[in-house]
């Protein structure tokens, strides 16, 4: 993989090589998740049509639902004004993006002021990740 | 401002202090914009009921909308499962949220394939930026 197509230079890659990205549900529009690509990456979920990260912590692609089946189709693509934020709409195989066996990774709430606040996870898990990720 | 509250120590902050903040409207759920925020926006966006981001190109908080008027009512505040994310659902006064007069900053859509693409606007300016920041 080449990842040297025109198309990659608009987006301004930050200092390590990356690109926040934003998956957002089509139709709902749910926001799910949030991860990185690099130029590699972006340019795989391109050509596959399926979401493909760069994840900062194991240092390698990862194509989203890899283990877990919970693939992300992706129907659009788009670019922020200051071209360094990616914004992806996608069909969400399984219903579930976050790896805790919910919707969404964003499943908890702040509730509270500035002085005494608390988060609470107010989302339910849809399946045990023990069954999401078989051995 | 303090912002030592223990609430905010929930929050994984990035080496330079920051987390990533997406702000999705609500009733829509149009992804409207990305940015950053340090203890201290997170705390006083809890206090004021609005927004409050840090600005990485100044190097200072920054009031969404404190010059051209397109404030974001906060609504709702969510984490993500690592808790390095902050997801807010805000109403956009004015409708617009980008500094281009559009109502989002991710304006820009990809068309093509992964070795000839292209990136186009294909979202409408709601008022010219010379007459949303005015001298």
């Amino acid at each position: 993989m080449s990842a040297k197509a025109k198309w990659l230079n608009k987006v301004k890659w930050d200092e390590h090589g990356l690109v926040p990205v934003i998956a957002q549900e089509v139709g709902s529009n749910h926001v799910l998740m949030f991860a990185w690509m690099n130029r590699d990456a972006l340019s795989r979920t391109v050509e596959s049509g399926e979401a493909v990260y760069w994840s900062r912590s194991r240092k390698k692609l990862w194509h989203k639902g890899e283990e877990s089946g919970h693939i992300q189709k992706v129907h659009e693509i788009r670019l922020d004004c200051d071209e360094d934020v990616v914004l992806l709409k996608v069909e969400q195989v399984g219903d579930i993006a976050c790896h805790t066996g919910r919707h969404s990774c964003f499943f908890q709430q702040f509730s509270g002021d500035h002085q005494k606040g608390e988060w609470t996870a107010v989302d339910p898990v849809l399946k045990d990740p023990e069954n999401i990720y078989k051995k």
